[in-house]
Parts: C-alpha cells; structure tokens; sequence
C-alpha cells in the first residue's frame, strides 16, 4: 500500500501527464508492450478521418501536390530526425525497417569497397541477421557475429562495416554508440546502427556519435501505427558518393519526368524506391507530433526510474519464485524496456495477459515488459510488478499451456 | 444532345450502376485518373474505423493474431489472385510495386543463371527501367531494350528474362501476354510482367498464360487507396526453387521463433521482408470486395466501348484542332485508358482540370484519360470528349501556362 501511494506521488508530479493524455489507453489494462506496437495517439484519429474524406475521396489525386502527400517521407524523415540527432534532409521514412536495413548495408559497404568482413552482433535481432546474411551472399563478404562484449575487439582494419542494433530487443542491453563508433572511425570501419529499440525512448546522438548509417522502425516507441513505415539516416557526408541500392522512380532527380534512365536526386530522396505509403506515413507523422517539446533525456530519466521500480518490486519478492533479471540492472546500460527471466516465461506471460498486463514472450524463457514513458504511468509499472509476484506466488500460470506464438512483436 | 441521351440509356442499363454505388466520387468532378489513384471505396470508411478504434487502439498487440494482421499479405494477395488468373498462395501483397519489381527479376534471372541477356520494351514505365539497370548493375547482365513491336524477335535462347508492362503506361497498348508468353516459353525464357496498368481493369490469366512472375501496383485500378502496396506473384511451380532476394523476419518458416539462421518459409511467404504494412493492406483488402461477383469481361467490355465513344467524340471534332490518338484505335489492343497527343497537352490538361475534368498529362505532349468502369459512367465520357472539344475550339487552354508537374500518377 505504501508503494501504491508512491506511484500515485509519482504520478501527480510526472511531466508526461500531458503526454498520457494525448493516448487513447485500452481500458483494465497495462499496456507494456508500447515497444512493440505503440499506443493510439489521439490525433491520429482525426488526421486519418481527414486522409480519407478530404484528401483521397475529395481531392484524389491532386492531393500529391496540394496536401504534399509526395513530400511525406522527407517531412516525416525530418520530424524523426530531430529525435535521433540528425539533421533535417537526413532522414527518410519509407519501407519496412528491414527493407532499410538493406539499403544502408548496401550503401555502407559499397563506401569501403576493399574490406571484406563485416561485424555484428550474434543477438542481433534475427530479421538483420538474416539481411546481413543476405548481404554476405550478394556481395561475397564474411559477416562476424560476435558476443555483445567482444564488439569493441572485434573492430579492425579488415572490417569494412559495424553492424549492430543500439538496444537489443531481448535484453535491452545498450551499446555505447559514442565509443564504438569513435573505435570503428579510427579502423576506417564504417557504422550501420538499428534504432529500433531505442530511438524515441532515449536520447541518441547520430551526428554528435559521428555515426554513418542508421534505420529504425516506425510503430514501436514512435507509436505510428501497426506496420508503419521505417526509416533511413545517412550522413550528409556520404549521401552524394552512394548509388542507390534499390533505385526507383521515386529517387529520381526528376520523377515526373519520365526519363528513361536514372539519375539520382541529389541527397536522401535519392534512396526511396516506390510510391510513398501515404497512410502510415500519415500515422506515424500525426503520433511523432506527440513529441513536440519533449525531452528525450527527461522521457529516458523516467524510463530508468520505472525501470528500477519494477526490477525492485518484481525481484525482491521473485527472486525466490524463480525470476531472474534478463536486462541491465544499472539502468544506464538499459533501454526502455525491462526483461526477466523464468522457466516458465510463456504460461506467466498468459496469466499477466489474463489479469490486464500486457507484455510479451520471447523463446525460450524471457518476460518483456516495455516502458514508454510518454504514456506509462507509475502506478502502471508498480502495479504490473505486483500482479507478477502474485501470479508466481499463487502459480495462477499452471493453467496457461504453450502454442505457438505467431504475432509480430 | 442526342449524344447524351444515349449515354443516358447507357448508364440505365450499365450493370456496373451497382459498383459505382459503392465509391465516394467528388461532386462536379468527371474523374478520369482511376488508372493513376483509384477513387475511394465506401467500405474503406468503416474498416478504417475499426482498424483504428477497435484493432490499435483497443486490442493493439494481440491484434496481429485475433485480427489477422499476420496474415494480410497472404489474404490481400488471394483476393487479387483472384482477378489474375492466380491460385491462392501464389500471390502477397507488400512493399512497392518496385520493391516487388525487384524481388520477381532476382528471383527469375537465379533460375535461368546461364543466360545473361534480359529483354524489355523501351518505353517500359521509367521505374521498371530503372530496376532492370540496377539488376544489370548488381548480376552483371545485359539489358536490351526493344521497341514493342520488336520484342517477339528479340526472344532467343541467349535471354535469360523476358520483362514487361503488360498494358502501357503512356499508349495503353497491351501486349499479347499469351503469344509472349508461349515464345518465351519456347526459348527456355521466364517472363516477368507488371499489371500496374491492367490488372483490375481487364481479364489476365497468368496460369492460363503461363507467366512465370508477375508483380502489380494496388492503388490504380484496384482503388487500394495512395501508397497502398504493391503485389508479387510467383507461379507455384517455381517457388520453392528460390532464395529471396531480400530476406526478412516476415519470410522466415518461424518468424516468432526468432532463430538465427533465416530458413524460407515454404510457399510465397518466403518473399516477405518486414512487418505488413497493416493501413495499406485493410484500405487495399476492402477495396477489393467491390470486385466480389464482377466480370472482368464485361468490365473491359464497358471501358472497350466507353474508349471507342470518348474517341470517336474528341477525334471527329478535335482532329482538325491538332488532337492525334496516341493509344490503339482497335480496342482490342486497348487497356482501359485512352491516350491523346496535342501540342498544347499540358495546357489542354489543364484547361479540363479547371473544368472539372480529371485526367493527366505526360510528358511530353500526352493526354492520359483513365476509364474506371467500376464507377466511370457514360455520361463522364461523353460529357469529358465534349468539354476537351469546347476547350480546344475556344482556345481557353492558353490561359494555362506550364509549370513542373511534381505528382505521383
């Protein structure tokens, strides 16, 4: 009862209340799984509603021009850009996160033409893995999977290009972006970073990191909505010297007018390929909005404190029960996410579903619980951990068999 | 006047009345550029409602199964399966039309790895040039590009890929997918073909033909909505003989059990890269219900003669005021759009626009008029080749002065 009311002090002094309010939040249920699939922010309604009555079935196709439908991805791409430290005209929003991935890897070792190795690490999330191992076999490299630790000593002159996500999406463990691109610069290595389980929950610094390559993904902590669009940064620098990998008629110098061969848009225009996915495009720039104002250092402060508060709660009474910490206990090595372990993760995640908590499984034995402080309260955090204890103290889980998850998360 | 009480009569016996009641269309609004962006579905409304209210912001992660937002590419390709002479599974809907450009030539040029010649027409729409020189660039292969009526001769056992646009971007000519087909076929060629501009508007038989790969776009003919995704069919019988070009989570045997070696799923699948781009499929899957009951036949009959009507209209009257067909006057040769030069197109164009009359320009002296025959009616037509006749006679187009077109058609 004392925590309770720990939360609720928490809470009436948070500075995101005015964020939470800009959520429609499910009802009965703690919903932490925000890095996953993102919250509904409340604007989206509206300017989905104008999308489809105004803009499609008013002004169809006159709309490219007249509500700028065809400028999306660099609008977009720039709203992004100033929550990662990058600067207008580096960013573009289009694609899947993975689909990017392939473009920056791409361009990135198309940069160090005589290194054949590539690095990254062997937790990687496995849709890059698979993109680098593709990107091996079209382009006769050696991809280096490598333990989190051994990152750093992996680096060398031999390697062309470092490839890692900056928080992993198990162990919401963080590089240290800053010092391993300082390392990768100095071997003449050139950096790939995915922000998917980072960017939008924690300060990042592209530019000031000297980074070269980043992609990231639209719905998860930047709540744009299920299958949103992802994004690509490439440093101004290098965006001239790369030949798209996947060029097409949307990265044409002139798209309009129809020419029958190729010539690259002068800066980050150059690399979309099709059509811009106008409506998640229009989510994801109508919930980057939310971010107006926000500081992505106050949002991470409060991602850490609900961090510990959980850690706290959960372990010191479920240790005993079988819980272990899967994340960071120092909450600067950790993202905005929280994992634990248990052996028996996926009955425990059911019966936390089953009585309104909401976070994920991962194989073979990991417990997700996401923060997304722009909508997360304390009490939602204080009150997950306690429902925990009590699942695992009652053993309520028993009842909940295994099937085989098939949801994209 | 005679004239429009025949194109009365037409549209009182139109069977497609019905269709056309299940589109919003924009009031004093004779819209001829269905073939660029489809107008809007009525039942897109709805479902975007639910899609939004109920799927995100209620259900939200759990969404991915209790929906089906899983299975959209698979779903959403059945359904245009459907309208192509294709089986369930082998058609998903994802990414671009170009992405899917991409993926269908490296998929086909692996089966025929002997060959290094891939033929094309070289008035293919400009994005499809464009993939074809990146395939070039990265398989170190030759692209001979042809003029229509050279591409039979151009089939020999040297060409690896035969890749084409079935009906014509600018000229609507459709080419004879089935003698194609059975050249290609005959010099042990594969066949690519891209439905943008037909598929929806006419009847295509791609098992019937024996095409090899065919990819599409979802936002013309199919009224998916903008950006909607593109499509990728690959017959069955080549599909598990292929690596994915661009391997992601989504085209894994077991995506959710995050392994880190990428094994192919066993059908179609295996060419999804990242998570379905759920906004552009819902608009995209309720769009193609309007197509439930509808035959195809008796559609491409419509725009056959609503074709022949709006030329016989604007070239009897218009030919002595520099109007020229710049489409096939045989409307079996025909998509479902009609082309016209003029010296002044772009002003013309814009003369019609501001008399309500929606259709577009393309460089450089083009006249595209796309016949929808789902929603376009008799009277469009008839009242759209008088009004261009009007326009031309009293030269009112010169008040329109160029400016660079920057749209997405």
């Amino acid at each position: 009862m004392i925590t309770r009311s720990v939360a609720r002090a928490l809470d009436r002094r948070d500075p995101f209340r005015k964020t939470r309010a800009c959520f429609v939040l499910p009802k009965n249920t703690i919903y932490l799984d925000g890095n996953s699939l993102g919250a509904l922010p409340r604007a989206v309604e509206t300017r989905l509603r104008r999308l489809t009555k105004r803009e499609w079935a008013k002004d169809l196709i006159s709309s490219w021009n007249t509500h700028q439908w065809i400028d999306l991805p660099a609008t977009v791409g720039d709203k992004i850009a100033t929550l990662i430290g990058a600067r207008a005209g580096e960013v573009v929003a289009a694609d899947s996160t993975s689909v990017c991935l392939h473009k920056a890897l791409h361009a990135a070792v198309s940069l160090n033409p005589k290194r054949r190795v590539v690095v990254t690490e062997d937790k990687n999330f496995p849709s890059d893995l698979y993109v680098l191992d593709a990107l091996a076999r079209d382009r006769h490299l050696k991809i280096v999977r490598v333990k989190a630790d051994q990152v750093e000593r992996a680096i060398d002159t031999k390697v062309a290009v470092l490839a890692l996500t900056h928080a992993n999406y198990r162990t919401s463990e963080v590089f240290d972006m800053k010092r391993l691109n300082h390392a990768a610069r100095k071997a003449g290595v050139l950096t790939v970073w995915d922000l998917s389980h980072s960017a939008g929950a924690m300060p990042i610094d592209l530019n000031g990191t000297k980074t070269d390559f980043a992609v990231g993904c639209g719905y998860k902590y930047l709540n744009g909505g299920p299958g949103a669009p992802g994004y690509l940064f490439i440093a101004k620098r290098h965006q001239r010297k790369i030949a798209p990998a996947l060029p097409g008629w949307m990265g044409h110098a002139h798209p309009f007018a129809f020419a029958k061969r190729f010539v690259p848009a002068p800066g980050m225009q150059r690399h979309l390929t099709g059509t811009p996915y106008v409506y998640g495009l229009t989510t994801l720039s109508a919930a980057l909005d939310v971010y107006r104002g926000v500081s992505l250092k106050a949002l991470y402060a409060k991602a850490g404190l609900q961090g510990d508060l959980f850690l706290f709660f959960a372990l010191s009474e479920g240790a005993s029960l079988g819980l272990r910490p899967a994340c960071p206990i120092n909450r600067a090595s950790r993202g905005s996410q929280v994992t634990l372990r248990h052996p028996h993760a996926y009955a425990v995640m059911q019966a936390l579903i089953a009585a309104g908590v909401v976070g994920d499984f991962r194989p073979p034995d990991i417990l997700r619980f996401g923060f997304s402080p722009l909508y997360t309260s304390y009490q939602d955090v204080v009150r997950a951990a306690q429902l925990l204890v009590k699942i695992l103290k009652n053993k309520t889980y028993r009842q909940h068999r295994y099937t085989k998850p098939k949801r994209v998360t």
